[in-house]
Parts: structure tokens; C-alpha cells; sequence
């Protein structure tokens, strides 16, 4: 493994070289980690991924797939051969396939687990039954855990024979049919006498996870919980597997990174996803804004008579909208976030709206004042001044309100806020905008 | 510490109390860690904030306040008197301290520092020197090191005394002068003989930290190294202290709330902050977009005459300017995306220019005949299908392009594009859409 700084110039260099038309690079890529390869694939154009990937040995390939984003790894897969895909498959460990699989042609996925080995394509069934939003889908097996009727002194004679797997803080002790029975401290275990029978060390806690815990439930677990990994079991307690800290951050990081991205109105696609693929999920995005956009254009038609008289009216709406749509996102943020991390609940959800709408309500005034300075010296016409004032202080406010309650609701009905609050609270702050701002000059002006 | 589920039904219940006004809450709080009291503090209005902290000790308040996002820590440091705050930082750690200090009031801070014991004041003055976004300045000291002179028995003795610091999974060997050396595999160190000197056994590896690095840098090379800590030096090589892959994931939470916060155009704020100071904080967000909607209003100002006689562009405008927006923030997004991880550079910015603005293109084409559709319906003026169309596809290449541009060169000059890539870039898309729409209008319509 290197380090990020070393990765971003060694991609650089490797960018260069294969835009050249140069595709051997065994100097360069020495050392690199399966995250290194990944890094490097989801930053080349498509065609250069191939020519790359053709140099790469059938092992390596299936942990950086399994190390890439999810829809660089589907882009990467699909540009090969089913033959190509099935070495790759077989090379590959069962935590890897598992990463691999739901993207695989259904047809080869058959025939690849007929060609396992038993104890392989039963973990890989295993994993298969739980989604892929649950830890048990995703569990490593590579877990030191000896039965508690071992002394110490055997203990520690496996573990001196083995490189100890990356944050291995503990060994974890099972019965006779697997079940976890508790875990000991490896410097607990190398400071006891080797007489010592296990379970006399072993230390019962409640940090464990089960496996039908969803992987972002058991991240929080790992990460509050001050040790390296956890033990993972099955619902009769046997023992599964463990989930370490860093499978926790890469966790993280692919919830945030989903949740940017559909800040951004968009999916959490590959860079360069190829352009038909692109356009096709943006449109679905666009649509949706699109349907919001009629919405805020219909109320407008409403008003078309007091617009074609006071054409100030169009020249300004547009600033009410706007306003309104930063304050209901601002409210809408810090309620999304408040929800996640569960902070937000019934008995605190009227303090918030009770500060959100004064808070709303003193930007209001602020930028109401500002708004009708400007427009009293741009338009001379005092009555102007005073419904846009009242316009903004009113979309202001209902805007707060929307950025509280749209996402509970949805969140209440089981939709991600995330994904769909934000499109619903553009739709409410234009058409409130537009409406009050153009429907008090149709009384006021005409 | 308690599970996330506890943590979040005892905060509900926590919650109840404190609203009856129960203020002695000693049964559902035991285990409760520094980030399980953070995450309870996070989520209470103000008022019950204060009456909830009267009931804890000096050192625990320490340790909550450093586990605290940044705002609801400064929030509830306002709340507390000068005599308050200090006791509770001569209770607290080097750590802890370096985490308050900056909320603190200035005059506090240097009667603080000289009553501090000299070691204390010494690390204090010391991280004082690195910014607030370098290493050097949160460096965990808790730190197992040896003298190069030692011998394994010697280490594996030291030990055994003390119970080891979570995320300790290695040893680091210095010499007189603590300089760094090498670290050792616990597990290597308890495999070998009593009386070999420790350095035979210590391996030098590049996976250093410098304490000038960033906290995001360092995190990225916690994440990579597969290690559960790595040892932070001093620029000549003396070692400073420890960075560990829990800090990692905190340092990633931070960076990746602060961005979501900013792309709904709020600071990462508390969710209870003081109304007047919400209001401050959101009056600037507030302010620039201003800037962005009058410098719309002011091209619709240009094109007053031609508004008035059709009044259908009215009505329309907001599509084009909207549609402009969406597709302009999905290429933002990615590219963000890209700038940030460091796999978009000059030599692939060229493809990724070429796939967006081909998608954008697809798109474009796609929604300006469902658009002109719909026009032609509603208003049954075939010129004004033509000119929306146009606008359309116009304004989303242009979008796509400074989607790309934006960020790339915000970049370049060093400022953050999360921070300011979508101001500016809804300020292009609206005043971009408004003028080609209302322009090729003018033209062609009167």
C-alpha cells in the first residue's frame, strides 16, 4: 500500500503513460492495494480501464472490483467477456464474489455457484439471503475463535503459527456448535498463564452485532464502541464473522457520498459511466424537476393578466421563489441530518419549528427591507415595495415550516428525505412564492 | 458505552424527563461514553442543556465537550460562566483542552495556560502551533513507545502493568532523543524471545503521519495502511503522538456533514442554536443568493419590452432556468466529487468535459421536444416551442460546461468549490437561461 499522496501522483503518471498508449506498468503500480487499483480505475475513461485491466492477473482482479464504487465496478464488468468475467469469479474470494455478484449476468451467477466448492458457495448462499443493506451480506469470515474448552497456552500456540488479519484486537471463544460465547483482549490472552482454560478470561459483552442489523447501524456499533471489530452472529447466536472498524468507514463514506449525490440531483454514478447510461438516470432526475417546474409555471399562467399590466411583476418573481427555496433548503438540511442521527424526535420537533420560524421569520424582515429598497429606487411604485415584502416574509416562513415537516413526513412513510425532500420543497417554495407574490397584485395593482 | 439503539431510546426518555423537569437522571446515563452524553447534549433545546450539565462532573464535562460537533460545543460554552469553564479545563485533559480552546474566551485562555502543570502547558502551546485543520494539533499523546535500547522482555513487562489504550495494535521504538525508529506487531512482540533487542524485531515502514499533515490526508492514509494507528512526528522525526482510525472516522463525519450543510447553503450548525445567531449565520447564505437573484431580475429587466407583449414567456421562463440549474449541479456534483478524491486531473478533465456535455446534449434534446409539447399546447404559438426549445438545450450545455469550469477553477485558486461552486453556478444557469430564452424572444416574436 502507498500513501494518498504517492496514489495521486502515481495516477497522474499512469494517466499519462496509458494515454500514450503505454499499458505495462509494473514499476510504478508496485505495492499498490486493491483500494490503490480502484482508485485508479474509477479516475480513466473507459477505454483506458480496458487496456489497464487486460495487464492485471485473475486474483488481483477480483478484490479491486470488490474495492470499487458500486457503479464503477457494473461499468468495469460490463465492458467484459462472460468467459473473463467467470475466471475473475472463480479467482475470487467469497467476501469479494459477494460484492461482485449482483451485478453479474443472472444466467452466469447459476452456473458460477454450481462450479464452487461446497463450503464456498455455502457462505456465498448465506450472504445471499440477507440485502444488501445488511451487515450479514457483507460479513468477513476471516475470524480467529477458539472453543472454550482450550487453555491459553493452545491459544496463543495458533496464534504464533498465523499472521494475525488487520484489527484483530481479540479472539473470540465459541461452543462446540459455534455459538459466540464472549471474547478476550489479545494482550489479556499473552499476559495469563498458559494453563488457564479460556473461558475464564473470556469477557461477555453486549458488543455484539447481529447480523440482520443494517450495515449502517452496525458502523455506529464499531464506531462507538472502542474496539477494533466486532463479532457478527447469526440469529441463534452462532457465530458468523466480524465487521471491522475500517468496513465501518468505507460504510461512511458510501452512505455521505450517496447522500451528496443526491443533493446534486443526481446518482452516485462513475465518472465516467458511459453516456447513455448517464443520460438516461439523469433524466429521471430531470424529470422530476421538470414536473415541479410546470407546477410553479401553471400558477404563474393564473396571474398572466396582472403580469401583462405590471411587467415588474415577472422581472421580480423570481426572487421570491429563490429566497423562499434557501430557507426551506437551510431548515431541510439541518431536519435531514437531526432524523439520521436520531436526534430529531416527537419531543423535540416543536422547539425546532418553534426556532426554525423565528429564525425564518427574522431573515424575513431583514431581506424584506433590502428587497423593497431596491425595488422602490428600480421601479417607483411604493405598492410593489410592500407585496414584495410581504411575499418574501410569507414564502420565508412557510418554507421553515416545509423544511421540518416535509422530511418527517416522508420519513414517517419510509422514504428516504434525502432522496426526495428536496424536490418536494422547491415545488411548495416556488408555487407559495409565485402565488402569494403575483395573487396580492392582482388584488393590489390592478 | 451502550448500542446506538440504547443510545437513541434512553435520549428519547432522557427527553421526557427533562421536559417534566426531572433533572437526576443517574440510572439510564451509567455507560453511558463522552459521545453517547455529545450526541444526548446535541439533541436538547438550549434550556435543558444547562439544567442536564449542572448534574455531571468536572472531568466527564471535559470529555463531552470535546466529543460535541463544533457549534453545539461553542453553544453551550456561551452558556456557562468564566469560573464554570475553567474548572472544567484544569479538569481536562491536553487532549480535551486543545479541542475547547478555541471557543474560549481570550483573556480565559492565558490565565488558563499558567495555571496548567508545566508538561500540560507544554503539549497545549505545542498544538497551539499547528492550525486547525493540521495533525500536529488534535495528536492523541497517549503513545506506547520503547527506547531502542530495550529488550523484548523489557517492552512485554511495561505491558503487562497497564491496561493498553483502545486501537493500540503496535509498539513504537525511539531513541534517546525520541526520535521514531520502527514500530512492532504486538502479536510479532509477544511471539518473541525475552532477551532480543527490540530493535531486531522493529520494522520501518513509510506509514508515517507529519504533524503539518491535514486531518484528511492523515485519515486517508489510516484508512489505507490496514493498521489501527499510525505514529504522527514532529518534523525532524521526534515522535509527537498517535492518530487512529476512530479519529479517522470522525474527521470524515466532520468533512462530509460540513459539505452536505454547505450544498443546502447552511453553516454546519446546531441544531438548538440561538435564534439571533441562526439567523446571523443564515442572513450571509441569504445575502449572496440575493446577488444571484437580482442579477437574474436584471436580465428579465432587459427584456421588459417583449415580456409585456407575450406574456407566455412569463410563464415559461422559470422552466429553462430551473432545467439549466439541475443539469448544471449534476456535472458539479461529480466533478466535486472528483476534485475532492483527486482522481479528476488536467489530463482527464478533457474526457470528462466531452461525456457531460454529450449527456447533457441527450438530455437537452430529449426535455425541449417534451417541453415544446407541451408549449405548443398550452399556448399555441409554434415560435415560442422553437424559442423554448433552443433555450433549453443551450442553456443546459452551457450548464455542463460550468459544471465542469466552476469547480476546476475555484480549485485552482485554492477556494473550496463546495463552498462556492453552486452559487456561482445557478447564477450562470438563471442569468445564461433568461437571456437566451427572453433574448431569441425578442427577436423573433415581435
Amino acid at each position: 500500500m502507498v500513501s494518498q499522496e504517492q496514489r495521486e501522483s502515481a495516477f497522474l503518471w499512469m494517466l499519462d503513460l496509458l494515454n500514450e498508449g503505454t499499458v505495462a506498468l509494473p514499476l510504478i503500480s508496485q505495492g499498490f492495494s486493491p483500494e490503490d487499483w480502484a482508485f485508479v480505475f474509477e479516475g480513466l475513461p473507459q477505454d483506458l480501464r480496458l487496456s489497464l485491466w487486460q495487464t492485471l492477473t485473475d486474483d488481483k482482479k477480483s478484490s479491486i472490483l470488490a474495492a470499487m464504487r458500486d457503479d464503477s465496478r457494473e461499468q468495469l464488468i460490463s465492458l467484459l467477456s462472460n468467459q473473463n468475467i467467470e475466471d475473475v469469479a472463480l479467482a475470487s474470494s467469497t467476501e469479494h464474489l459477494v460484492e461482485i455478484i449482483d451485478v453479474l449476468p443472472k444466467r452466469l451467477v447459476k452456473g458460477l455457484i454450481k462450479k464452487l466448492n461446497p463450503e464456498d458457495s455455502g457462505l456465498l448462499e448465506d450472504a445471499l439471503n440477507y440485502t444488501d443493506d445488511q451487515l450479514g451480506r457483507y460479513v468477513n469470515h476471516e475470524v480467529y475463535s477458539v472453543n472454550k474448552s482450550a487453555l491459553v497456552g493452545d491459544a496463543l500456540q495458533e496464534l504464533q503459527l498465523e499472521d494475525l488479519p488487520p484489527f484483530t484486537d481479540s479472539i473470540l471463544v465459541v461452543d462446540d456448535a459455534d455459538h459466540y460465547l464472549g471474547q478476550i483482549d489479545i494482550n489479556r490472552l499473552f499476559n495469563s498463564p498458559h494453563d488457564l482454560n479460556v473461558m475464564e478470561l473470556a469477557e461477555f459483552s453486549d458488543n455484539v452485532l447481529a447480523a440482520d442489523m443494517t450495515l449502517l447501524d452496525a458502523s455506529e456499533s464499531v464506531k462507538s464502541c472502542g474496539r477494533s471489530m466486532l463479532p457478527v452472529l447469526h440469529k441463534g447466536g452462532r457465530l458468523l464473522g466480524r465487521f471491522s472498524i475500517k468496513d465501518a468507514i468505507d460504510v461512511y463514506q458510501e452512505y455521505y457520498e450517496e447522500q451528496l449525490s443526491h443533493m446534486g440531483r443526481v446518482s452516485d454514478e462513475d465518472l465516467f459511466a458511459p453516456v447513455l447510461i448517464s443520460a438516461k438516470r439523469r433524466a429521471s432526475w430531470l424529470g422530476i424537476n421538470l414536473i415541479t417546474a410546470f407546477a410553479a409555471s401553471f400558477v404563474i399562467g393564473i396571474f398572466e393578466e396582472v403580469v401583462m399590466q405590471v411587467v415588474a411583476l415577472a422581472v421580480l418573481m423570481p426572487i421570491v421563489a429563490s429566497m423562499g427555496g434557501i430557507t426551506g433548503s437551510q431548515t431541510l438540511t439541518l431536519t435531514i441530518r437531526g432524523l439520521a442521527t436520531g436526534q430529531l424526535a416527537s419531543s423535540n420537533l416543536k422547539a425546532l419549528g418553534n426556532k426554525e420560524v423565528r429564525v425564518a421569520f427574522l431573515n424575513g424582515i431583514l431581506w424584506a427591507l433590502v428587497v423593497s429598497a431596491i425595488t422602490s429606487i428600480w421601479f417607483d411604485n411604493p405598492w410593489l415595495s410592500v407585496i414584495i415584502a410581504v411575499a418574501l416574509v410569507v414564502n420565508m416562513l412557510i418554507a421553515a415550516l416545509s423544511g421540518i415537516f416535509i422530511p418527517v413526513l416522508l420519513d414517517r412513510i419510509g422514504i428516504d428525505p434525502a432522496l426526495a425532500g428536496s424536490v418536494i420543497l422547491t415545488t411548495i417554495t416556488d408555487v407559495v412564492g409565485f402565488f402569494v407574490f403575483l395573487g396580492s397584485a392582482s388584488f393590489l395593482l390592478v
